[in-house]
């Protein structure tokens, strides 16, 4: 729970960190498809949108998820997502993803989400995924070359690998 | 964040007592178009069924939302959702929603779902949603009679809350 | 490409005929969900209805897709799909499928959708699917049961059609 | 029909014609969030990204939908969707979209839709859609600027007009 009290508290020079830490940039333009009948976002479409910009995550890393799932046989689901949905976000709007790895398990992955248009905040969200086999289901440990990708991006060096 | 503890860490009594106080149950078949190719829910698809499932509690409680979003020009928007995957569901399982009214504010409203399969967890969540109106785009109180009944299905009288 | 001719000609013994013929009758809320910002149905968001309907027709003949697809190793993809859309239909909306086997073929069939709302028209469309194996990816004859439980559904017995 | 006919039997000098003419190009990564648990596909995700791809194309006509939509009061529905799926697209697979415009009347127009995977035919498409007004709901001649930058890409000059 720290890190979401950092997140609504973080001061000047946070901010600052912060940003020379966001490692993954992606920006999307909201689309007719995405919007309800209010004309805004239909909230379940940014997580469309989320899991397109996961893809590019990974394929970014090294490990895109065509190969990673076809023939590394590794997915990785969802377990946990918290959002807090600050604004509405509208038809055509550009969407900007700043996305950190704030932690990195053994098998799981922690990423924190800030999603903004022309510099509004639009909603922020914290994901924790985890490595599995899809033949068995079950947890399996990030590959090596995975693992080491994914550590290159972490906040801190003692963020590494506290759990699970 | 008491709500998260209390589902973790609920006594026996705690759960009895908040099954007498589960006021809406709905069903839903997880449906080919809601699986990925690993086999399993998208999770962006729980999020499509939430919205109906949101929808039919509105519907039970009188406020339609063709007629509450068309005419009344109140929409409820989603502000915070905290969600848990516990296990994952597959192509053809019933998912049984049981949606608590766990917090009424002024103009806001605190749901807790409970997602199973054949008894077992699959998925829980918190969401906090807000009566906007359509046309200013601005929080508004709940309409008395929809605030009423939203009120007789709080949890405990205590948790009647007039925040924010 | 004479059964379209047929559809926008039919007479009124026809009509008659058809409606007798009738065999699956599935409705639809048209949901928040599936709306555009224009307050209609989003014409994308027709098609996961069409896929929900096309298995609740499986699962009425006795195919349910979880057992066929992940026992049998049959899908049936779409190969063809001709749709006229002929009124919006609008949030709220009681969508009334009235679906007909109009061909079935060793291993393909063709259904033809009516949809309506409040008895007037909203769309129709023509669809062939065809078997195939999931793991070779090719055509296969429709298993004995599931090809009798079809042709029990034929329009005529003439519409029984070997090809392709 | 003779669109279908044509397409399906273009002479080598034809094809070299409809290339020459073919006008807007787009592509688009077949993402984990379209496919199905067969991991192709999933028919209905087409028409997602179709609607993506008409908003670039009326985007580069200089006629961007949240604009068109939300100050010219303009919708497009789509009332006529004719598709022939010739093989199935798989997660990763990039779509190539080359779109025509081939009929432009008063207040409709039809669009050919061919796409491709390296190279490869996966799915084609006519469309027809009409310019509406979104306060009355009833078709409308397309505006002078609109017209005149969809005329710049018929095919030929006497397709022009010529219906409805």
């Amino acid at each position: 729970m720290t890190g979401r009290r950092s997140t609504s508290a973080v001061s000047a020079r946070d901010v600052k960190r912060e940003d020379e830490q966001v490692t993954f940039k992606v920006s999307r333009t909201l689309g007719f498809g995405h919007c309800d009948p209010a004309g805004i976002a239909y909230f379940p479409s940014y997580f469309d949108i989320m899991v397109e910009v996961m893809e590019e995550i990974f394929a970014a890393l090294g490990s895109p998820w065509p190969t990673m799932m076809g023939e590394r046989r590794i997915g990785v689901p969802t377990v946990k997502l918290d959002v807090d949905f600050t604004a509405p976000s509208r038809h055509g709007d550009r969407l900007d993803f700043a996305v950190r790895v704030a932690r990195l398990g053994r098998s799981s992955l922690e990423l924190h989400y800030r999603v903004t248009t022309r510099g509004r905040p639009v909603w922020t969200a914290r994901q924790v995924i985890v490595a599995i086999s899809l033949d068995t289901q079950r947890a399996v440990p990030w590959p090596d070359d995975l693992r080491a990708a994914l550590a290159a991006h972490l906040e801190t060096a003692d963020a590494h690998d506290l759990a699970p």
